[in-house]
């Protein structure tokens, strides 16, 4: 099989395969990605060519992603030609726009954020009188890890919001939010399915940090988030790995944003259940018996591993965190940039602030690398 | 580092340093083996020649090993050019000659099958008047999973077996063996060291076929089993893994074979264990803090999937075995040959019968492979 993109979710997808013994065959513009720093087979090439999405498409039975960045237009090109994408480009789009997915989502009746669609400064004006300020203002396509979101608190600042982005922007209230919850759903395309525990994830700047497992929530919020989840895979007909990011607001759950590939929330997964997300994707993409999501343990933390400022390789740390005990590490051999997700590391066991606390020291002792 | 060799033992190698970011280069005389189909860098050359060994210590700080092979005599001369090997050639010999072994751990004082040396018909003669017949005969060097191994039944067969060995034969009696045991133990060069949880191992045609941990045998055996394998380790001061093999006999235990590599009776470990014996490997060989090798489970379960003849490629009834629940499938992505090690798969749970039923029954699956 084939996927689009060679990030550190392909690096982690090559592994599953590599224990199947599946071949599995990335797309990339670079030597240096993650994948193929790992070893999995690659072509050359890049995302945003109609042509080399048809050559990676012509060597295998069905092609998946890592990332929500090509095209719309040219997945819906290559399924015109018949070639079998998973998740089809109508699902796939659910995660690559993100007003297109709140007024899909809205209009199947599932609880979303207030939000407006504005192309003009005065559509911006009209929606700050009705939110109120500070709003939150979204580029509907291409952001991610914090690009692509403001916080407007100043409505003079939208002319310029505007000019830098194509097609308006996606604009929400500044919500009082408790928590954030994520659950991953696989789902097979003839409509088997699993769903993953719900998780926490705790953000830091607009990037997710940590993932806790399972929740801390009530049992009836985590069985509507659960609910939510599986049912918006039946009705978008996802593929593979679903992740459905929910607010938890006083008012209750609101869903954010989807992602139809493995995903960061998942991470936890590896060790953390019977099945990992990245088995469990290749098993739902290539449409074999799916696999237990059980958790393994009472309390399963994740902590993302951050390029800073100045940092260097992880890798030269790596001793240290070693010695956190349980600390199972993995590391994407990735070039150290400021805000650049370099890393995870998971911890499983009986107490969730003890397995939080040293997932923590293992990922903060990866990022305060040494030059 | 460096592994010399790149069979299953390399490419879950390969998985677990991908994990950790660390760079892994081994040396193979074949594109196709398991390592580089799983796309671990690799150099090629044969492990018989000291030029190519060279070659391959020359690019890393340390080498260590994925099989038994390589010539003794090429281990101690890299050791003369000061290049690092993990474990050192003293240590690897007592699993690279089984006569060596049996008299070093005799010297040592701990408990090992009555043998003796042959090199004459006569001296097999004598050993079977002493042991009785049938009597069991080892090639001391090369010899793995049922091959250079001999049952002597009949006196008139010893002239034509040992003519068909260099160096003599190891004789042992045909003992009464209750059950195999197995005890990896991770040594760093500094003497650090862990010791996985006793397993037993079901042979087959000389063959291992499963693994069970924990081995179901009473508390003392357990510990002395423990002890003894913890405390080989340091008096040959192995480094990276070390498995002990035990015969459990109405006698008690004996030591029967090393191995100082990870290991067939050690696959259990990646999922039953927290840290799996690939990424112990890794860190105890290049001097890392050493993992926790607690079980995570009751019951573990490993099954072996051992081509049969005239089967086919495991990978075309992948679905199949797939649908037992809980079933970890590893496949080697090896060509089918009767009595190779294709796979193996692992199970855990509470209950060791079902938990082994379903390891066995995931394997058959494999091995049953359509053509």
């Amino acid at each position: 099989m084939a996927m689009v993109g060679a990030g550190q979710l392909a690096r982690m997808t090559h592994q599953a395969a590599t224990s199947l013994g599946i071949e599995l065959l990335v797309l990339t513009d670079s030597t240096d990605a993650p994948a193929v720093r790992a070893g999995c087979e690659y072509l050359l090439g890049s995302h945003e060519s109609l042509d080399d999405l048809r050559r990676l498409a012509l060597d295998c039975d069905v092609v998946t992603f890592d990332h929500e960045q090509v095209p719309p237009e040219h997945l819906e090109a290559l399924e015109a030609e018949d070639f079998r994408l998973a998740p089809g480009s109508a699902a796939k789009l659910m995660a690559q726009d993100k007003l297109h997915a709140r007024r899909t989502l809205q209009g199947l009746g599932y609880p979303v954020p207030e939000f407006a669609h504005a192309t003009t400064p005065d559509e911006i004006k009209e929606f700050s009188v009705r939110a109120g300020l500070p709003i939150v203002a979204k580029a509907p396509r291409g952001g991610y890890d914090g690009r692509g979101i403001w916080t407007i608190s100043d409505l003079s600042e939208a002319d310029h919001l505007l000019a830098g982005v194509q097609g308006g922007l996606l604009l929400e209230p500044s919500l009082a939010i408790v928590s954030e919850l994520a659950v991953l759903v696989a789902r097979t395309q003839s409509g088997e399915k699993v769903t993953y525990p719900v998780a926490e994830t705790i953000q830091r700047d607009a990037m997710c940090r940590e993932i806790l497992a399972p929740a801390d929530v009530a049992p009836e919020l985590a069985a509507e988030a659960t609910r939510i989840a599986a049912s918006i895979a039946d009705d978008i007909e996802s593929v593979g790995i679903l992740a459905v990011e929910f607010f938890c607001t006083p008012g209750g759950l609101l869903v954010n944003e989807l992602a139809l590939r493995p995903h960061n929330s998942g991470h936890y997964t590896i060790e953390g259940c019977t099945t990992s997300q990245f088995e469990q994707h290749l098993r739902a993409v290539l449409g074999m018996p799916l696999g237990l999501p059980s958790l393994l343990a009472p309390a399963v933390a994740t902590a993302n591993v951050v390029g800073r400022e100045g940092g260097g390789d992880p890798a030269s740390r790596l001793n240290r965190a070693l010695a956190v005990p349980g600390a199972h590490i993995h590391l994407y051999d990735k070039e150290t940039r400021a805000g650049r997700k370099l890393g995870h590391v998971t911890v499983c066991g009986q107490d969730p602030g003890p397995v939080r606390k040293a997932a923590q020291l293992a990922a903060s002792e990866l990022e305060a690398a040494s030059l």
